[in-house]
């Protein structure tokens, strides 16, 4: 018996109309938590009602995966929103979804930046408290799931929001126990085996080794899968099975 | 004293980012539902928020104004959305606005199709029901505001969903008690003496003058204003007024 | 020696940012003419920047397929969109593709609509008009890719637009030489080598088999390749190969 | 007789749709180059012909007003566009606008980046590079106009473009010739006359007095009217007045 828990968590529901991305079928299966797209980044309404009703049916927690208005970028191109005109995107957001969770007899649980808006709150504290703002606008009940040490933890945290640290069994880290920047060599790991590897080290141990060879600490109660790439479902199950190996419960964080 | 009462309605919060169309402020202190556009024709998340707000402050009953898709058109090009699709829209619209009405300490307490989605549920019923569908889906309290006799009026009736008729003083009716379609001379009256004539009649006796001659029994609780046109708060005002005088109770019908 | 000779056509360029759809590398080595997608219903401007280049390389006629505004409904939302803004938003688009394709030393040479555009055009005339009055006002040079007998054909060629018809070797046909609605069972033909065996029959013989058995003549300069279904790339391979086997010259229309 | 000469641009055609903006119609008989909203951030088909087609009768030039992909913040919001794809949305632009400046028997002659992309382009070489690369396929021959000694200018020489610079008679300027930022108190010179007569010092003389006080030499060969503001066209009616008054010829660049 152990009482060694992970969540894991997947972006879900990342296409739009015609066009599909995540397996969110499969990938629903193997994760406790779902980050499902709103519409901002991807996300149509007809997706986000299936993705909310399977993870209510697999007991999957259901998380508002919340992003700039940038469809033709995937959210992934920075944006100098201003603060309030934020804050109101992401509860616009996270309002949607929650009609499709409670019909599905679950609710939004949890809020989780995406792509560029994810990276610029690691350390932008103004679009961070937009963020926080937001979600707590729409539930003061909110988790906030983000990087530990983050302007987003700290803004959520400030408005009383609980916060949910995560890390990336894919993703190598500096000593400092940040993210190597994916532009580096070696700062995306492809070996599944490493990865979960990693991912058991990491929920084991609340460590793992720096891309400069010594071992750092990383506190983290989820660790994010990768749902839009080629082998995305292998890559997860092989982590799902090498949790349970190392008799480590998966178990959502909320 | 009296119980002859009327509610009266108007489409609010249609400007998008930049731009500006209705006078929100003016029309809610005249208003006592505001049809508030919810982001696929107009209404972007700040404004969606402030008119909630500023409804929420003044007792006006808040409703979803949803729409196509079609932020070009300003939902006014009818499309055949196949209906689950159209369900899941509906929702998702409804479901950003009750963040905002939920937070001034509201709620969305009705909905009301907008501009061609309006005009093709007079009859259309498979989209009839998809708009009830998706308001069902939302919240099942929804109060469904609409024309009587219509295929809306007979889906929402059918889910079980509460309907408020509504009338429409500034439109010639024919002796069969429908609108005059837009196109035909006389269709839209102008003149605001007569405007606010008719709304009296309508709210006291439940009846007008026909087009073409014969009065014509409506059966309305709610009575629609218009707003994005020059001179709409004055028109409103006059209204106002003149129901005041002939005694009518001005209330919401939720 | 033979001059028997078709064009064969396919819908490219259909991703949108982050999402792909048609596998446009491998059909532009086999089309001779790409419809491709302007951004109303997919088509980012990188993607039509690439597909244009690679078709200039390999010859590949240039067309603009053109939509309503609807990417979430990918286009096949029939729109009842006025004709003057219908016109205008074709001819917008083509626009757009004719920086791309001159970029790359070639031109747009026609012009295809797409989806329920494309349905719509068989028959509505004020519709149909528009798309000609659109690609008119971009270039009276431009081709029109339709259906023959549609309504499309008739407006296209009223003002004097050259028009160029075509077929589809993978739908039934009626007795009266129109498409079998795809509700239908049996409209639409997916082996292969039936396929194959009937593009050959329309190139050759401008005639297929209809549903209902007998002969029916079938005119076409082109015929229409589906490339957004798993597969694709397979059936359209095989449909070349057939139509070389068969001596059919395979050449773009204009 | 003087050679004194200056042209007088203005952003135009910034509706979308049911919403409106810029009074075109009154500004295009006072500028001398029309700054066209291309679809981005403002500017539908309908508007974009329109106001091609009244430029086209009074003479003015027609330019492309390019801008990040951003409809609900009007182009305000800036974006980390990575460069190849930020050239081809400027390319798909242009060539949008160009089927509608040619069909009213003119043409595009120039570019200018608007609000969000034109702040970034003074200081961030790989953006305008990006804009001048997007322009440069559009049309080899377009002129660039921006601000001069900024990035954009220099990006867009370095390609070859020819380049106009301009200046804002209703701007703060710094001893050493930039803009004032906005949020600095004097920033914006809201008194028409007072815009009048900088308007004719800088077209006259090449210099007006910066905020501190000082004489500062301002070369511009255009000067930028506002024209989304009340007041506006009185404004530009002032503006043009003044310029006459004091021998100034109004003409456009190209």
């Amino acid at each position: 018996m152990t009482d060694l828990v992970i969540d894991l968590n997947a972006d879900l529901g990342e296409g739009f109309g015609r066009w599909t991305l995540t397996d969110d079928e499969a990938l629903l299966s193997l994760v406790t938590s779902a980050n499902v797209a709103c519409g901002f980044h991807a996300g149509d309404p007809g997706t986000m009602r299936r993705v909310c009703e399977t993870a209510a049916e697999r007991g999957v927690r259901i998380g508002a995966q919340v992003s700039y208005r940038d469809l033709a970028g995937f959210g992934r191109r920075a944006m100098d929103v201003p603060a309030d005109e934020l804050a109101d995107e992401v509860a616009y957001q996270i309002g949607a979804l929650q009609v499709f969770a409670r019909a599905a007899g679950a609710a939004v649980s949890y809020v989780k930046p995406h792509g560029a808006l994810y990276n610029r709150v690691v350390a932008d504290h103004e679009q961070a408290a937009a963020v926080a703002a937001g979600a707590r606008l729409a539930d003061p009940g909110l988790v906030v799931l983000c990087l530990p040490d983050s302007a987003m933890h700290a803004q959520a945290a400030r408005v009383g929001l609980p916060v949910a640290a995560e890390a990336f069994a894919d993703r190598a880290y500096t000593a400092a126990g940040t993210l190597v920047p994916r532009a580096t060599p070696g700062a995306v790991i492809t070996d599944p085996a490493e990865v979960a590897h990693r991912a058991v080290a990491l929920a084991r141990e609340g460590r793992v080794t720096a891309l400069t060879g010594e071992p750092v600490g990383v506190r983290a109660r989820s660790l994010c899968l990768h749902g839009d790439t080629p082998g995305a479902v292998a890559a997860a199950e092989r982590v799902r099975a090498a949790l349970d190996d190392a008799g480590v419960r998966v178990e959502a964080f909320v």
